[in-house]
């Protein structure tokens, strides 16, 4: 909500990847440390139509965040939220399982009228974070559907199926996101990550299985990406070998992968510099890679904020070091 | 919600045709008086989308009023509503002209649904009213689209901006109800016209003008009414000139036309009979048709009991002298 910036990179861009619930949370530290100077890239691949509504968990989570109408408690949806219209579906005979509040509903169902209107998801985004007064950029990352398939070994199974419908329950074996071969960011997206202001790009502390990979697997962000000269900077979801919130380590372990920040770092393979948390911070030889240790658990808003600048003065610091490195060479 | 019949006609079929509020009281009676032995015929020339969803006010007006779900009180919506996805549309920058309660619009998004996955306003009614344990069959007047369009000296108006967004403010010069000539009834609504088991037909006490002629307009509805041979009452919206609720007499002073119960039986002019409320026993004289004078204000649920079966009486002593007229012939 606030437009002034104390970035260290003195007004210029920064793009942030992210998911739904933790990573918001940093994208609002983002947003309330530069303001207008942020992007935010959100995932659309948990994007589902539900009772014919077009819901799209992330975005809206990110929109709420940033628009402080968020349940801070809840973590997702909309703060004061009622139920009736979900009890009345019941009633009905209707599907209860996604559970849909009163208020989120007019996002629902405002989106899915514009869109069938011919808006993209990208126009109807703006047009909300407008009326929101939201100061940064949210971008979809694409207006296309890539939707998450979570492979199983007994099925395949849509993301909110797994993750609302089984509440992760299910082993996963292999992740899978249909649609993302053939889809392409956006105009929005694309110039975001081409910008020759980008001064950082922050990976949100996401699930980067569930949350980052779907927006790592558009081609042409990832291409983007690879061409990136602006420090690339991740902060771990995990802490101490757990996900604040959500199956981060469940995810690894059911993969063979060790749920630490090493694995995290290599998932990626592209990262400049990792945020680690304080309690980790006997895995940061290992990693590979400048690794800034901090607190990364996001309980305050002013925990937020200082995570927020911690991840813009380490890229900074990376930036300033990869200069010596050119001027060096 | 009732299953037993005291039906004078002694489990034979009856067919009211009714719009919203003043007519699903009567059908509410009627429902409570015979059971499932009633038929509904409602209009759905009010229907609209409303923010992407297909909205049929008079469809829900009567499977909430015979469902045990409507709020008494105000007439139309549903008992205990909440407003907050009306609020947060507003919030969110969109249209709030017309109000959908939280409750409400689990009915409107769970149609949306059906009818764009192929299923038709009747069988999506017959759904949700078998759900809400209904015995009457309550029929839409047509699947087609048939739109009432209020023609003022300035500006011809949707029915939903007239009634609801201009609170019927406008003069009204003409009434139109676009589609009626290309629609069809559905099967089921003729076959209940049709069926040689059929007792008697009741017109409710619905705006002639806005409620009754919109499905008089469907042309297969008209000649199947026009051979019907069973007796056909109305009962009169108006109560000393004027009604209970709603513009019928505004309608019929702008239109040039007495308000009077004389004038809604020429209006109708296939009435073989008229129930008007004791107020106007005077008028009965000159109505020209078998008139029965009882008290048609419904305040209570025993108010409306007590007419239905004023209404269902009156009939079957009408088919009694029909009878007999034939056997004095």
């Amino acid at each position: 909500m606030s437009t002034r910036s104390a970035s260290p990179f003195g007004g210029r861009r920064v793009v942030a990847l992210c998911g739904g619930v933790g990573g918001a949370k940093l994208a609002l530290g983002l947003e309330r440390t530069i303001g207008a100077d942020l992007t935010v890239i959100v995932n659309t691949a948990d994007d589902f139509e539900h009772l014919g509504l077009h819901v799209s968990p992330d975005i809206d989570t990110v929109v709420y965040t940033l628009g402080g109408l968020a349940d801070m408690e809840r973590g997702w949806g909309r703060a004061g939220e009622s139920w009736n219209f979900m009890e009345a579906v019941g009633g009905l005979g209707g599907e209860t399982w996604f559970r849909l509040g009163d208020r989120d509903l007019a996002m629902h169902v405002e989106r899915t009228h514009a869109l069938r209107q011919g808006a993209s998801l990208t126009d109807f985004t703006a047009t909300i974070a407008r009326r929101l007064d939201i100061a940064a950029k949210i971008l979809p990352m694409s207006d296309q559907r890539v939707e998450t398939m979570v492979v199983t070994p007994e099925e395949t199974l849509p993301f909110q199926r797994y993750f609302v419908g089984l509440q992760c329950g299910p082993v996963v074996t292999r992740l899978e996101f249909h649609g993302a071969e053939q889809a392409s960011a956006t105009t929005q997206v694309l110039a975001a990550l081409r910008n020759p202001d980008l001064a950082a790009i922050i990976l949100c502390p996401s699930n980067p299985y569930l949350s980052i990979d779907p927006i790592l697997a558009v081609a042409d962000i990832r291409e983007a990406l690879d061409r990136v000269t602006a420090p690339i900077v991740a902060v771990s979801p995990l802490i101490g070998g757990a996900a604040v919130k959500g199956p981060t380590a469940k995810i690894m372990a059911e993969l063979g992968i060790p749920a630490d920040s090493r694995s995290i770092a290599r998932h990626y393979g592209f990262l400049d510099g990792l945020v680690i948390d304080e309690t980790d911070r006997a895995e940061a030889a290992a990693i590979g890679l400048p690794v800034h240790v901090t607190s990364t658990w996001m309980r305050s808003l002013e925990d937020r904020d200082r995570l927020a600048m911690a991840c813009l003065n380490f890229a900074a610091d990376l930036a300033g070091c990869d200069d010596n490195r050119r001027q060096d060479a």
